[in-house]
């Protein structure tokens, strides 16, 4: 029987609410399933690790993180007491830039029982590729003149290999899908690394005859997310158009608090991060309110990136039974706890076995 | 009496159908106003002057329009023709740059008769205020080993002068309006060029103790923008972010056919320039169903920016009246005509007088 050895990291705010609320979820699913189970082991990086010991983990930290299979993390960042560069720089993007986590897979979907805050949507179920260890997000850059004088210079840099290993990623995934990737480009705007996104596109489609293509500007893409989300299939997208795009896709669904994330090592040499896209929420952290369900949908990616889909269906299915319930966190305009909410997702799935 | 010069540039595609329709309306308000006229100048720099002359404006072009008070501009571009980057640059962020038109300032506000795809929307009634010379959008960098290994940088250039002064074009309208800035920021994700937004605008703010402000991530505002547009007032944005959120803007007005623009030259030195959101659109151009109300609601900021808010916001309420009685074109799920709607508009704003 397989066991899986999984890095823990509820990391800040509502991260450490949301994190063993989905962990119970991972658990019965192991329960169920009955072929594999889980070994997890918890690290307490986070904002409040860094006040007592002037880091965000330890220095050996990344060294420990790679005897796990996958990491699965909560949250991090708060702000008013870590500046947010030191704090996600020092965790978040350290180890999916350390483990060249190269894309960000990042599902929307209308689901049953949440009211999408779209007067009438279609049906849309759409997955955005973002390139994830490069592009916009660069520590390249500096300053000159400070004060009155100041100039700014903020390095985008896009190689060949992370460009290409991106996009080829979308159209894979768009083969056992509905066989069409959108590319978000701004090539009329930014007029070297988005000329150079689209030629990249252009290439890597002519291995793929059998997949339809569009490219489209961001500008306009993030306004058919709100108009046609259910034009999309598989989007691939930069660093930072993926940032946007996927908040977006979360409201489209009804909320950033459901949207789930997996940052991928592609080549499976490194852990793959399974992190919901929501942050921290410092404003309603402690009050155990948070909204698990991106974090246990989360939770769903990592059961299907291990082969066990099956699961991993069972689980989002139950999500949806319960929201049809109406068992839903303020967020969503309800009144459950997160408590409530898992121990009805769990219930849900068990119901379904 | 004055007489304003106005340069007009029709472009592309819809261009060439909006641009006179909104000079109807702009001479009915003249006519109902009394107090001023026009002259307009139409010049025909588009990608069909490019095809004839390889150029997109002659090259004394920045000189002739100089002499203008304004410009009047529909849409540039026709990829299938021209690259963009030849047209645009060529041309729209050639006059932007040229003319030191610093700010780009776009309302989304919810109208009367138009039905947002947003559910159930509270009125919400905002104004971008983007950044238009600088930052993302620059031609600063360049391209090595092309080929596999190739490594493409791309520079963000943010001024200090620059920045500052689309803070405090936000700051100084907001006086005027519900008296909130929101900053559009990413400093969590990108570490030079947004810090250091960040900082400008919170010096800027000690200048306006009677302003409130907030700053939020371009990610969450994305999804703020669907979620909760009533929010918002003024929002001030980098180049790139501000184009991201204007076609959200549209999208959650019902439509980006309808989203107007003014391209400002703050210190009055050079001739500003009035083009609304949405671009060329050559898949419907020439069949006269163009929705005319983006450039329309564009010819009330010339007015509103010449002083003569009072027919200005005439415009918009015969806008509004036109759309409550169903006089609309396709987009719109309507099947008037672009002279339809705007004969309608002219009609409406005879009858209000
Ligand atoms: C056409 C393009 C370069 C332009 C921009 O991004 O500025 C457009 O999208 C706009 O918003 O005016
Ligand atoms: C916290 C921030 C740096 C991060 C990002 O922009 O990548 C977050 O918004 C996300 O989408 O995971």
């Amino acid at each position: 029987m397989n066991k899986y050895e999984i890095a823990l990291i509820p990391g800040d705010g509502i991260g450490k609410e949301v994190v063993p609320a989905a962990v119970k979820v991972l658990e019965a699913a192991a329960e169920i399933d009955g072929g594999f189970s889980w070994s997890f082991t918890e690290f307490p990086w986070s904002c409040e690790y860094y006040l007592k010991h002037g880091v965000m983990m330890p220095e050996d930290g990344l060294e420990t993180l790679k005897n796990f299979q996958h990491i699965f993390l909560g949250a991090v960042g708060m702000p008013s007491l870590v500046p947010d560069h030191v704090s996600l720089w020092g965790l978040l993007i350290k180890i999916r830039r350390s483990f060249e986590q190269a894309v960000n897979i990042r599902p929307a979907k209308l689901l049953r029982g949440l009211e999408s805050p779209l007067r009438d949507p279609k049906p849309f179920d759409l997955i955005v590729v973002r390139e994830n260890s490069e592009g916009e997000y660069s520590e390249i850059g500096g300053s000159i003149h400070k004060g009155m004088d100041e100039v700014v210079i903020q390095n985008n840099v896009f190689t060949r290999k992370g460009t290409e290993r991106a996009i080829r990623y979308g159209f894979e995934l768009a083969k056992s899908r509905r066989k069409h990737v959108t590319s978000a480009t701004k090539s009329n705007g930014i007029v070297y690394s988005m000329p150079f996104w689209d030629r990249v596109f252009n290439e890597v489609k002519t291995d793929y005859p059998d997949i339809e293509t569009t490219s489209t500007h961001i500008d306009a893409l993030a306004a058919y997310f709100v108009m046609k989300p259910h034009l999309f299939d598989v989007i691939v997208s930069s660093n930072l158009f993926g940032d946007i795009l996927t908040d977006l896709g979360g409201a489209i669904m009804g909320s950033i608090g459901i949207a789930p994330a997996a940052n991928i090592n592609v080549e499976g040499k490194y852990p793959s991060m399974f992190e919901p896209v929501h942050g921290s929420a410092p404003d309603i952290a402690g009050k155990g309110i948070a909204n698990p369900i991106g974090q246990i949908w989360t939770g769903k990616m990592l059961l299907d990136h291990l082969g066990h889909q099956e699961v991993g269906n069972l689980i989002l299915e139950a999500i949806e039974d319960t929201l049809e319930a109406g068992i839903k966190t303020p967020d969503l305009k309800g009144n459950a706890t997160t408590e409530e909410v898992t121990s009805a997702i769990i219930a849900n799935m068990k119901k379904r076995v």
